[in-house]
């Protein structure tokens, strides 16, 4: 009898997986939608959800089953994973999520950048409802949700984080775990913070550094193995040229939006006012992105901060 | 014939070497009295000024010929290193050492952290006299100087570099050409401004971080392999039990001062100020180290930061 | 007939009142108590609500009607005032008071320091329920309260402002209206955003003219008639002694407390950021006012920042 | 006898008034020539210079001698008024001008604005030389210069004071004693620190009231009349058409430019660093400012701050 190789597409390999997981996906922006490509690309099976039906009927295309509602969706779905805009989506998401009730197995997955309090209640109220929730922002932006090589920041229990963690490999390469419910945001805000201040500390300091004279290439190799080195200055230092192939080098396209992260140092700010804690270079920081914003460039890489305080004109 | 192995003291070994290179070295404080000692112990015969009669004699004690005038001592010298503390004293000691001339092959040396453009002045009259002027500040501290470990960041020509180097390297370990005069003094006071910023920035990111519930183990973890990872971060973490066996983690005793960074950050507002270039972060930086100095912290490492801004009460 | 003019007391005069206006007064802290007083020497018929008995008491000794419940109290008010320390006890007592219906004829005024849009929400929930609301924060302090000279900022239609300003004028002595509703919060967070910045700045400028070597009353009087003039240097100059007998001549007790000034730039920065809108002396200004609180001059007047600054040991 | 009465033209009135006092002026630039232009219209005899021969022709048709030399000019003026651009042509052309002697009864006065230990050093050398110096520096600009009506800052003793006042009167309208010498320029330093400071903290308030939905006129006149009111809000509003008649309502033309407040912050910040002060928002100032310079705005009036950091698109 002959034997035939068959080489399945993956939506048929899809389909043909009945007994595959079926995670829920819920916000299918930049972001979503390419992190819940890579899950169907691993085999799991797809439910999607979006107030955009261009974007679920290219789901749909792809292979996933859309859904009307995000209970129906929650209830078809062994993970839930939402990927929303703000603070006030999330919370109005979850309550209405869960308000007739959930599967006790279902494993909910927040990986919005919220703030922690936000985290913290909707994990309050799914357990009430019977289910897990933990928080898991990403960072590594559009490249690393196209890549599948996101960072992910979980906040858990342990053992939650036991259960989450292959299942979010299916969309990152490294998956981390940063304490209690609210810490994953907690860490992903606060290490955001301290980059727009490396990234806008770079940027004034290579301008300098240039006005003093230096040549900005030999400045930056000995800034890179000195005290004043960080990722901005080693890995996408703003000024154009000296970090071949990133934004700073393609006119500031692409990369990690001023908006976005003028979207996190304001998250910085709500926390620190709500803990009473100083952040004086953090505060400004994101003042000068807020600037940057009214001076039309939010959606240029953040390392655009460079070409908007660099001195235009020769030194007198 | 009995044979006997004498082994010289280091005085005597000193003595000996009629042949021995001379090194003129004036300013003989904190940082000079190591950095003429290595050199002393690398073979060089020293001849030495301070204005300190105490700081000639422990160096006299240790072989080194002490001199009433920097004229005269200039005159006995193949190479001049001078430390020295500001702007002003630099520039008088060059205008006093050379009214008289100097000899052609004489190479001078300030290893001084000053404003560039003294740098540049000095060049010129040093130039002027017939001999050679290389800026040749360091970092590495107390610490670097007393094992030869320092930095050092030189302007000069790359025919002045290649005569100083293998000489500089009896007192440090990574001799940078940063271009030419003037050049070492500008990066250094570029790089130490990055450093403040970034050792605030991280002092006020990781307190944010614990009074949002964040292990402070955990976090810094997360942060060195992430985007804001920084030299502070990695190496010198402000928050105490981070880096062992760094200041932080002794009660901020010992390392880079308070006192002198906010010096570092001074020169880095004025060459700001010179060439009109915006120092957002930088310039805040040096009014939050002037305010620790006023809170008495000068002597303390620069990551005492960290204790300044840290809450001191329960978050309610 | 003998005719006999007879004084009632106070309390007396309210009971006898029987058609005397009765206002509900919800939280009487402070602030609160002091203004509720006010009124009822103005001749209204208070009733009052607070979570504390002990405050409810002691407005219940002078004559006020004690509520167990705002829905019971807000019945039997013609205009209701809240004045509650921030944005959820606000939107929580309003939607608890109003849940089982209000009198049509009900005005309410909160006096609350609270986020514009959390007027706005408020508003809406009280017209929809059929009754009026207006916001009305308030500055001047708790003397200004005690001495009924008080400011007030509202937010209404012209119509309304008409309708509450003889009413506020028993507690206050300049009725403003600001606009629609919210505007008199967003003023009052304004006004105060400003303050706190002419505030540090004056502390600054103070202490840099002083060590320059300026006479400090010599350069006040400068100040005060130049471009530099504020409300600080003017009226409540941060340098001891400069404005008699106000809280910086008094060690900084009294006045316009730290931790108070701290708040409001807190709903500063929060509005700030809403709208995206730059505050870079604004958002600095916050985390110096919130790094004077973690070095516990909370309880001070907010001038209390030139002593904080202000160089301790002499000028080298 | 028939008598005429004759109407001199001024350059005759100055010619006939063999008696009149002689007063050097070194420095006739925008400002200087108009201050020089007021004495020779108040019948002082003018012997002026400049590096400018076009500067120096137009006050010789104006009537002035020309001098080629500062140290004839001086030998034949009483006094002599310098006004010029920085630190360091202020030392130079001091030293150059009494290097040969100086008559003792010179009164050397400059009204440049500089810092103030150079006009201790000049007036220390002055001294030496046997005359006298005041330092004098200026508010009020281009048209307090025209119209005589410019403030004088002055530092001196006060016997000089006494001597220089009404001198002074003939080309300002407010002459003020700051203490001695330096301190004229130590005050005016000092209170443009705290001017831009207002205007950079109104501007930003303007915008953040305006974007929460405040009228701009309405908000202008709560604030000015509220705690929050400084010069800036008050006289020089930067929101256009709120102070009618001031650059703000005119295109930002004309007033004090933005390249001269950030001369004055860079001076602030130099004594600020000599004398270890914090300057918090101070410093920040100086680099919003250069910000604006490096942004092409450095001729406009120095509110044009506003419509650096305003939001250029609607609230979304």
């Amino acid at each position: 009898m002959a034997f035939r190789i068959v080489k399945l597409s993956p939506i048929m390999a899809r389909m043909m997986s009945t007994n595959a997981t079926k995670v829920g996906f819920i916000g299918l922006g930049q972001m979503g939608n390419r992190m819940a490509t890579n899950l169907m690309n691993k085999g799991y099976k797809l439910n999607v959800y979006d107030i955009s039906a261009e974007a679920c009927d290219a789901m749909k295309a792809k292979g996933a089953e859309v859904y009307k509602t995000t209970q129906e969706l929650a209830k078809n779905s062994e993970f839930v994973v939402t990927m929303l805009p703000n603070n006030d989506i999330v919370k109005n998401t979850y309550e209405d999520m869960i308000k007739d009730g959930v599967n006790k197995n279902t494993m909910f997955v927040d990986s919005s950048t919220v703030d922690p309090t936000v985290s913290q209640y909707v994990q309050k109220i799914v357990k009430s409802a019977g289910a897990s929730f933990v928080d898991a922002p990403v960072s590594g932006g559009v490249m690393g949700a196209q890549n599948a090589t996101l960072t992910f920041m979980v906040g858990s229990t342990p053992e939650e984080f036991e259960k989450v963690k292959d299942f979010l490999g299916g969309m990152g390469k490294k998956i981390t775990h940063c304490g209690t419910y609210g810490m994953g945001e907690a860490a992903k805000i606060c290490n955001n913070m301290m980059l727009a201040i490396s990234m806008i500390g770079t940027a004034e300091t290579m301008n300098l550094a240039i006005r003093l004279g230096l040549d900005p290439k030999v400045f930056n190799e000995i800034i890179n193995v000195s005290t004043g080195r960080t990722w901005a200055s080693e890995v996408n230092n703003p000024v154009p040229g000296l970090s071949p192939g990133t934004p700073p080098s393609n006119d500031y396209k692409g990369g990690f939006s001023t908006a976005l992260i003028t979207k996190d140092l304001g998250l910085a700010a709500s926390v620190a006012t709500g803990s009473n804690s100083p952040i004086l270079l953090g505060g400004l920081a994101h003042s000068v992105y807020r600037l940057l914003c009214t001076h039309d460039l939010g959606n240029k890489d953040f390392s655009v901060v460079y070409d908007f305080i660099k001195n235009k004109t020769e030194k007198k």
